[in-house]
């Protein structure tokens, strides 16, 4: 076999991390070779994840900056932390893929708006893509520097683009009405996300203010250059994994049921990771896998579409590897499932 | 102590009929005198909820039309039933509180083109009222006959009419998006409520072509006139009770923040079960009780109000109550509970 | 109506101070005068507790010393923490009933050994009681402090009792396996409490080793006179609310399944929170409820007892309620929820 | 790459048949040649599991006798049906691996005094095996038919072996408290797995008359020789997957803790799926593998084993393919996943 490619993984404590190193285990063309934590470091990867291997002790991510040894660095990091760790790696250094919001805009402007803080490194976002395989392969297979989407986002643009890009939409806000599982709010010990405050309950959450919007906006006019606004309200449900968006779009009057039925295998086709269902598609049917399933239904002028995901794997760790891939010149579905177990 | 009101249920061995059951049992005006079920006649209650006394054994539901001793009769059953009961029961006969369908529609034409059925006892249709205590409060009181709303239209129809009143909306349809609970879905066993099969998992059903879409319609312009479309989609979410609506409506231009505010304050003051939260409302905080929790937020163009409700209380069993104590003369919130326990 | 018993909680921003607050709003015969919190001082009750009316502004724990107007003053605090209050309040002061530890030991030692620290008023001991109702009832009824027991001593216990005072068990120790709910680890954020981390999942956690065993052991000491060692092993269940225990005890050989069944109704006889139950109890049958349900079996030499409480309110709550009842000379039941909701 | 090893599983619409779909999806060496079902034959396996790929129309299960173009079949199916199967199937016919009962026991008696009905093929018992692969290898890889353990048999014999073996247990009967994730108890629609009956709930069901119980102290004579009675619980919790063990055995007087030890870590070195853990194991940090992980304490002369697994893994499909690895001569990793997701 091969040389291995050499990843390294700053931030692996979280839930992203975690499924990063769990999904990049079977991957086979690449090696862990390096993990970092913030305040777990000098733990053992296994003490913080008992449903990993010991693959050792966690670095401290400040150390980051002397990874020189990597061929990968994904970044699972809180906003304006990877772009920092990447103004201070030795040139040249690894492909850096963040699933923080870090690379999510193109511009610096566009990020310390969302984010009320200045990009770590500014000079570097020429180089970089958003990291949306389906519409952007590739812009990210020539990119050093990848930003993996935020989960909602994911959900959402997998959703519009077919229908954006046919031309089949109104200039009415797009609503996009997602719900997702607690495992998306991340493993930091909040009140919202303590157990008995959202077991047997759910709720919206930053209703039309949530910093993805930003995001979702940006997206559409990079890939279709087209401005919809968006009408966003995330909701808080009691599961760990799964997300699943609900989408209402102005369908304009000439699109018949059988058009969008067209756009939609057209998309199908184009991406091995989506799915066309016959049935609003549940999240657990998706659930440890990198596919989006996807149905849409019309009436009353309107376009709805219903799409799943998992937000651990394609609304974070996996389409990570699946930019990685493509950087690599890999089949971008390689190391990812695209089947998983159920219930 | 005056004598107590004789109540029956008919159709007490699902859930709806199990919760009436709870809250008369705290109710200090009446007497719960009869019950039925249909295959599980013969039980007894106990057996069938252990979380209740034993109240003795169920009868079957075919008996309830010679129940000629009530002064209330609730009936939870499928479609179409309580109203063929109704026309063999001899008169003068108990009000009738029905948690099903059948006195939701005040025309059997419109009963018939949802439910694909005839109606029972068109001729009580005259005497009859949809059973939403907030925008229906004296029609209510002077009835015979009551329709209980089913449990979505409750928690749209909560969120859209104390604006939809005010003459703050536009055209186009409003949007409702609804999650509940699965114990919306009833007793009844079917694949989709086997516990695997939504535990951990969440999905979209029937988009737009939910029954209770006819219903909420039916219902705005038979209590403001106006004829708005209704956009519903509702899911099923892996938890027991709860119901949450976030309801997309057009805010005309004219209308700011501070009129929406007002509209609010003034329908909390003549509703005692209505409550403004200041965040958007978590369904677990309503849990057990007969309240609602209503936020709302405005951007875009766009009016985003979000109700919690208990699906079985609010959304059943808890305002069929309600607008038995209206009936009654009774002060409407009697017998019912306004705070639950939490978590 | 005769004039209002006023009550305080000291500790009301967690989840028993909550049900404290949620259940005596119920009550005939009290009223709730004074609430204090530790870091949540200064903020109004409905906005930690959204399922609860606006009570006002919770006052500072420290400040409950000077707390002179009261009744009756409920705490729900750490360890060590109710008898240091009671060391400060001036005398004579208000009837004591303790959530937490510190009251049940009758001997300051027994505290400090089991939670490492010094009693904070060990002169209060001779005039205080161990809180469970069935077995203990005119002691406390006389007491001027009461510790109400711990939940899974309740569940426990409620199992061993009936069984151990007709002389029909062994020697070898007893074997309590339990499980509970995640709102029995308090509402305090931990990694272990963070939903992702056991929502599906379940383990057990301190065997052998937990602070319920010498409760528990002491407790069957002091109202049995006997000394069997308790194996005791607690479980973490991805659910709210609910403790079922499974209790193996080793029975004599001249006891037969019939001698089982009548220590058991005589049991539920002298007791009218207990509840015999056919099959093995569901802790959603209990739920909301002051109600213990009892199923036991027999096989092999062993008798297994399983109970199911509600930790919040049997557990907790609501039994410090049922001793307040019979210290203010009322029926024990007065305000307690007998019969629940489901599901 | 080498000829496929031919497989079919009669029973693929259940959640172990299901499973073992998923799994062999991920099998290097084996290709899924024909799959049946009973009441959902006709169906598609992606109707029936939109978490798996269209692998065409469910045949008849009656129709599996004829299936003569197989290596392997694996049956997942009623008590008594793969042994009539296996009667009518034309000689020479692929191995059978069960997952359900009618290969757990080697006499035909003991199949009918548990399940109350003949045995369907008792000939073909003395070439069958227990499938247990921790104790049992060498006479699986030489079987030609494979009773595959019930989950519960699993994880308490994975827990009771190591220590029955080495001789450190007392005479008296073990304690088996068993607690399992909902799919445990399959697809098929009954009341106590309708989800509202089992959320937020748990119980015990069949205290210590579980037909699991013959199962494993059949299991435990046939390796240790060794006849210790079993008193079992089982418990259903309201999760999907994931079974826990708390496992309470009669510890000799001369065993130290050091000894206790050194067996379980001689255990984790034969067996390359069992895990030593330093806390008690949580069942979701071994979802969707293959693993066992253990750990044991010691108190009052009794020694108590926790194991947690995955129920449809290591419970069900994964142990079945384990098996089959044997036959086949591969390392009985093959195919099997050690590691998976969290949470």
């Amino acid at each position: 076999m091969s040389k291995k490619v050499k990843v390294g993984i700053a931030g692996a404590s979280g839930y992203g991390g975690g499924e990063l190193v769990h999904l990049l285990l079977n991957h086979p063309k690449v090696a862990i070779a390096r993990l970092s934590a913030e305040s777990n470091a000098g733990e053992r990867l296994s003490s913080l994840f008992p449903n990993l291997p010991d693959l050792g002790i966690l670095e401290k991510t400040s150390s980051v900056s002397s990874w020189n040894d990597l061929d990968i660095l994904f970044t699972a990091l809180p906003a304006g932390m990877s772009s920092r760790i990447v103004s201070m790696l030795p040139k040249p250094h690894p492909v850096v893929i963040d699933l923080g919001p870090d690379y999510r805009f193109r511009e610096a402007d566009d990020f310390k708006r969302v984010y009320h803080m200045e990009h770590g490194s500014p000079e570097t976002l020429p180089f970089s893509s958003y990291g949306l395989v389906e519409g952007n392969r590739e812009s990210i297979a020539g990119s050093r520097y990848i930003g993996s989407p935020g989960c909602f986002p994911t959900g959402a643009l997998l959703g519009i683009l077919p229908f954006l890009r046919s031309g089949f939409l109104g200039k009415t806000p797009f609503i996009v009405d997602g719900k997702s599982g607690v495992s998306g709010a991340g493993r930091g010990l909040t009140v919202d996300t303590h157990y008995p405050e959202i077991a047997e309950g759910m709720k919206a959450y930053k209703p039309l203010v949530h910093r993805h919007v930003p995001e979702m906006e940006n997206a559409m006019r990079m890939f279709v250059g087209d401005a919809n606004q968006v009408l966003f309200v995330p909701h808080l449900m009691p599961l760990n994994r799964g997300l699943i968006s609900t989408i209402y779009l102005p369908l304009l009057d000439h699109v018949t049921p059988d058009m969008v039925g067209a756009a939609l295998l057209e998309y199908q086709d184009e991406n091995p990771f989506v799915r066309i269902v016959e049935n609003p598609p549940n999240s657990s049917h998706v659930r440890g896998t990198n596919r989006v399933d996807i149905h849409a239904v019309t009436g009353k002028g309107t376009l709805v579409v219903m799409t799943a995901i998992d937000n651990l794997v394609k609304g974070a760790a996996g389409q990570a590897i699946q930019s990685m891939n493509l950087v690599l010149g890999e089949d971008e579905m390689t190391g990812l499932p695209m089947w998983g177990g159920f219930p």
